[in-house]
């Protein structure tokens, strides 16, 4: 953790708001922060609030700029938030209640930091004078903070609350993003604070250096067998065309990594594969490679250790050639194609999809209804797992959209996800697609998704199992399955009734077992405004 | 936290299991860490695992002794492990799956901290050599698990990890109980170990200090105007009864801390009232105190802090005589009891019980049916929170039971709670009244009682609001409140509707809105085994 205050600059360029940075002479902390929040353009808090943040809440109403999302767990606000966060590129604040309420933020949080996602948290907490005494909700916010791994600071005066809450937007928003935690003791919300402050200026995006982009053209224009490999903030349209050029221009094999936080895909855009989850497979895709450049992204290594294979999927002797997190990619991978002069078109994925299947509904059919029926424009939410192995393939030449992965391994990150992702994008369709086992971590997102009126289509694969653990028990090499381990897997017994779970939250609900009925299920869901949900029943796919 | 090895004792005094120690030279770290488990009287596991924890999941069929109990969610299987511990004094172990997982765990360790309930977290990790890479899923256990500050390891050999689990059960089982965090490689899990080890001998009680006892006894001999205080191991049948006998011998107020964490009451044992949650009304139970006694409690303080109250609820001037945690508090109290000369018998709560109300249903109405009908030997688990003001006052004539509070204040404990106490007690009937917000965040605990077959009937009430808010937004002095900060306390838009959000978890569910209906709809749950759910339909408490 860091706390850097960015030391040049703290005024507002833009003039937005409070240019002065002293508007509010007669307000307290919290409307101080608000409105700091709102100058820096944080205009939404995903919030679930107790006692602590109630000063906070009262001065919701005193800034009209400020949204704020009511969510009824804490992992449904810091997921929301990293959804926000991936289709809009700015942060959104989340209002947390002391360390327990950090605590149900933690694991979303953790897939937010592994997406580069700019968070700025405001954690309550008890009053200044008020935590020598141990009180019941006293707790050890700073240690669980510590696990974002990001900016922290705990704000100790009404005067300094405007700046804090400067510095830690301006910190969420460097190079790459990342989680600020602003702690805010009750007293501060509500004594008297000198008013709101302009924004920081965050560090920027370093530009490509040359001598790097000249030293890794090098390597691309040479023999040996290479791979691009790229993530993060290279993945949308400029930078896939860019990286694309680059491959076609040094005959490079293009990756992008496995679990990318927003890829922007489909029909005109360059086709980029990404890392297999499974690392035979990743393997394979990387065979022979001699150097493999990565660009924002971590250099290839499993998921998890298995007994007797390999951390690292790079072929023995391969050259790892890392561009710095702290670079631009996209300005890096365009300088580089300009080395390699590059052609400035390249083969791009052409429009089709896939024909309606019928019959009793599979993983590989729901797959094809959904590349027949995805919208124009869509944001598709993938914490599928193991249901969605083919969903990617087949929405491959659907017209252009967003993916948003599962980049943390956390599970129970995709109906958040969603939430933060129609807000952001009010004029989108959202869908979700869900694995059931995953959906349960953080169900209360469908609340607010009727709450807001958000337009999500939520897809939950109903296979009764944490079928991606049955796959791993049998490849992490564990002997002798027997009843009580496959019990830890399964379930049945009772099975889970999402329609019933989804009209208990206020969301319409359907079920389909078959590929006609999930293909008119989601066709009139895609049509109609606002949230709403089908149970699609699949078998678990075997390995 | 700490990380104490007993040195004294490595054997079984009872030489239940494994006295020698190696019994299983051929199994590996996961099979060895199971079975010097169940050697130290730890035979659940609240699991909610992953793929790092698959090793620990396959051995589970290996070792007969250790029931695995499935979560859908972290905060259920700690919050279960809470409530077993609470009704056993045993731990249970819970299995997490890395950092994620215990950060998913985090809100009810909290209220298990505040509980000093004995636990033994499995928290799995990467293999050690996997570490070094920065897989998706590595994360900062160690931080998070600061947070719990309790006792600590990482397990970094297939040869340790069986003194591990023995150190950490014994730990857990500290004076004072507290959490022990075990963190547990995958590798560790894998690879051959020479077996398991016999329990380590837990850290006993002080016994009570001569000194002290006079001391106090001096105190509450004199004149002046005197309380005694009592808390955590104190609240049972044993300690209560020689908390009264020393308020009677003394002529002092006796009170019970606000939330205890397991409270035996009912006819046929001295009733304590407990200190009010709202200072203000604490304040007036304490009025004019010169001493206050504190036994196995915290010295009063306010819940939270609010602008111009009192932080410190005991009178100016007023003499706190805290016993150490470390002291027996039963041993304490009847020591004090025999200085004091105390009667051996005391007064006791008469058999009595509310008669059955009628019309639309209401909190006090509800309470009188609970009152009515509450079976001998409940285990009422309390998360009722405004809505549950009076069921105390309409049970404190019922048949003896047992009372489990939110003694943390981080709300989602009540339905873990009961899960852990039903199996704890699988003989008892399990009562769980808990309010609509704070059951949404670990509602998935209904999933748990219908696969585990647990006698657990919940009763949620429904004012569809954070009605303990909405008190709080008045009592913290916020002015003006608008409608934004009244919708962030509001559960209406959508209104949750938990007879369709149990049927999907596979329990059976009906909904109350008269005194009648749920006067019926209870006696029917309770003489029915098993769980049932009940919506019982309330307006928020006025304030």
């Amino acid at each position: 953790m860091t706390d850097e205050t960015n030391p040049s600059g703290q005024t507002n360029p833009s003039g937005q708001t409070n240019p002065s940075g002293q508007t509010n002479p007669s307000g307290n902390g919290a409307r101080a922060l608000i409105e700091t929040l709102v100058a820096a353009d944080v205009d939404v808090c995903f919030s679930n609030p107790g006692t602590s943040e109630m000063h906070f809440v009262a001065a919701l109403d005193d800034v009209p700029g400020m949204r704020g999302v009511l969510c009824l767990f804490e992992g449904v606000a810091s997921g929301a938030a990293d959804g926000f966060a991936r289709m809009s590129g700015r942060p959104a604040a989340t209002l947390l209640h002391l360390g327990p309420g950090l605590g149900n933020a933690m694991a979303n949080l953790h897939n937010a930091r592994r997406a580069h996602s700019p968070i700025v948290n405001i954690v309550g907490d008890h009053a200044t004078y008020h935590k020598q005494y141990d009180a019941p909700l006293e707790s050890d916010i700073d240690s669980i903070a510590a696990a974002c791994e990001g900016w922290f600071r705990r704000s100790m005066s009404p005067d300094e609350v405007a700046q804090d809450a400067a510095d830690a937007v301006a910190a969420a928003l460097a190079s790459p993003a990342r989680i600020a935690t602003l702690v805010l003791p009750a007293d501060v919300c509500w004594l008297d604070a000198p008013g709101a402050v302009g924004p920081s200026t965050p560090e920027p995006a370093s530009a490509p250096d040359p001598a790097l982009v000249a030293e890794i053209a090098a390597v691309l224009r040479g023999d040996a067998s290479s791979v691009v490999l790229i993530g993060g903030r290279a993945m949308l349209a400029d930078g896939v065309t860019a990286a694309a050029r680059v491959g076609t221009a040094a005959g490079a094999r293009l990756f992008a990594e496995t679990f990318p936080a927003r890829h922007e895909r489909g029909a005109g855009l360059p086709p980029v594969d990404r890392l297999a989850y499974l690392a035979e497979f990743a393997q394979m895709q990387l065979d022979g490679a001699e150097h493999v450049v990565v660009v924002d992204a971590a250099a290839p290594v499993s998921f998890f250790a298995y007994p007797g294979k390999a951390s690292v999927l790079t072929p023995e002797g391969c050259a790892i050639h890392q561009v710095p997190r702290s670079v631009d990619p996209v300005a890096f991978l365009e300088a580089l194609a300009e080395a390699l002069d590059a052609p400035a078109e390249v083969a791009v994925a052409e429009a089709s999809r896939p024909e309606l299947p019928s019959g009793p509904l599979t993983t590989d059919g729901a797959a094809a209804v959904i590349g027949a029926l995805l919208p124009e424009r869509a944001i598709v939410v993938d914490e599928a797992n193991t249901s969605g192995l083919f969903i990617p393939a087949a929405t491959a030449g659907a017209p252009r959209h967003d993916w948003l992965c599962l980049t943390g391994g956390s599970i129970g990150v995709g109906l958040p996800l969603a939430v933060g992702a129609a807000v952001a994008c009010p004029d989108r369709p959202v869908l979700a697609l869900q694995a059931d086992g995953s959906a349960m971590y953080t169900l209360q997102a469908l609340w607010t998704m009727v709450r807001e009126s958000l337009d999500v289509t939520t897809v939950i694969f109903a296979n009764h199992s944490y079928a991606v653990l049955n796959m791993e028990l049998q490849r992490v090499g564990a002997a002798q399955v027997g009843p009580k381990a496959l019990s830890m897997l399964d379930l049945h017994g009772p099975e889970l009734d999402f329609v019933s779970l989804a009209q208990g939250m206020g969301v319409g609900a359907t079920r389909a077992t078959t590929a006609e009925e999930f293909a008119e299920q989601l066709a009139a869901a895609l049509a109609t405004p606002g949230p709403s949900l089908i149970e699609a029943v699949v078998p678990p796919l075997g390995f």
